[in-house]
């Protein structure tokens, strides 16, 4: 196992799989984990796609839930390298594949409508001015739409999706409108939603939705997700999420 | 105090007013009592409107919120009827005021854009065929889109309200995505959401969105309203709001 500069080999542990990180490069949020956890997906087999898989936290986290075959895409060549290794360390190759590459050129290199489920994670924030962007370049692409807006995470994957196929969205609540009229404008029609709450009585911070490509319109709003009880330690459900406990 | 048929005079106890209510033409929701206190309401002047509204509660409700005028519109004569009288006999007719007639045609009547608050708790459920459809005439138009779609609500609140000013509506989240959708259409822009959940671990089932007339996009998803504890009580929120406790 070969670590390079300020990587670390954590543990995925509800699912008993490693992952290297980096706090430099890319670490994963909760909200990877939360959107790995939250979207259907098929057991015994299927094609499953995730774009913008930064260190591939969200194929590992779904190899645990599928025996299909996954493939994640992501466009900065040191996460997608990252990504290679811990799917190799894990002896995951035989179904777990990463692709290094834009979303937006994906349709043509892999096809269209050949995937049964797409997860995202897109960049969270609208680019800022130069002044205003993260010097560490490779967060700075993570986090802001530089390479890829909103707009061209959801076209690709109602692109790359079957119909009747599910596509799962993380973001802010604050995109809630964007994404949404965004699904609609490209026939995935959102029919699971789930607000993440740091806590009773706090406003929303993470948003999970799930569309059906051409589905008929039919949303249900799942119960609330809370992340922390009032002593500020994890829930059940989320220590459930996170360690398998 | 003129009460008719099976009319009976219930108490809005946390606002010390009392409302014509009747099982066979009108009882008003929960739904109601939270959307009007879930809007802004400007507290020492302006002019509100409520559409559809029904035998007047949430005219009432407000009026415990703001010294503004409220006008509400129902097409139903019957249900129109009794909340005049309630106005009367809350001695509030010097700044509510009731209009019999369609909301369709009130910009024209109205004036548009002359209003800085608008609310609306539609009718909740697509139009079923003649079969299916509630035999009582007056709770079927109250609950159904019979006379009144979800587009021509968002559409005369949109021409109703003035550039800045604020249209809440209640409805279920199975209709998210198209309120919001429509909301867009018209110039709405969707500012605060709230769920309703009726017990933590449970699906939401009401949805509260509040929007401003050519707004900025920028949406909060507020805290989670529970409306039940595990022993199946109102919780300490819902108390509050329908008992002032």
């Amino acid at each position: 196992m070969n670590l390079k500069e300020d990587e670390r080999l954590d543990y995925l542990l509800a699912e008993n799989l490693r992952i290297i990180q980096s706090p430099s490069v890319f670490a994963f949020s909760l909200d990877a984990v939360l959107l790995a956890r939250f979207v259907y997906v098929p057991i015994q087999r299927g094609n499953l796609l995730d774009l913008c898989s930064g260190n591939g936290v969200i194929p590992l986290f779904l190899s645990a839930r599928t025996k299909g075959n996954i493939t994640g895409v992501e466009i900065q060549e040191r996460l997608y390298d990252m990504a290679v290794r811990s799917i190799e360390y894990n002896g995951l190759q035989n179904r777990l594949n990463m692709i290094c590459g834009d979303i937006k050129d994906m349709p043509q290199q892999l096809g269209f409508g050949k995937f049964d489920v797409v997860t995202c994670n897109p960049p969270y924030f609208t680019t800022p001015s130069r002044e205003e962007i993260n010097p560490n370049e490779y967060l700075a692409i993570a986090r802001h739409e530089i390479l890829c807006t909103l707009e061209d995470a959801v076209k690709a994957s109602s692109q790359l999706v079957r119909q009747g196929g599910k596509v799962a969205f993380v973001h802010r609540p604050g995109r809630l409108i964007d994404l949404i009229t965004m699904m609609r404008k490209y026939r995935l029609e959102p029919k699971r939603i789930q607000l993440v709450y740091p806590k009773l009585g706090k406003e929303a911070n993470t948003l999970l939705v799930e569309a059906i490509k051409d589905g008929s319109p039919d949303l249900k709003i799942l119960p609330p997700l809370i992340v922390y009880n009032e002593a500020d330690e994890y829930t059940p459900e989320i220590r459930e999420i996170l360690y398998g406990e």
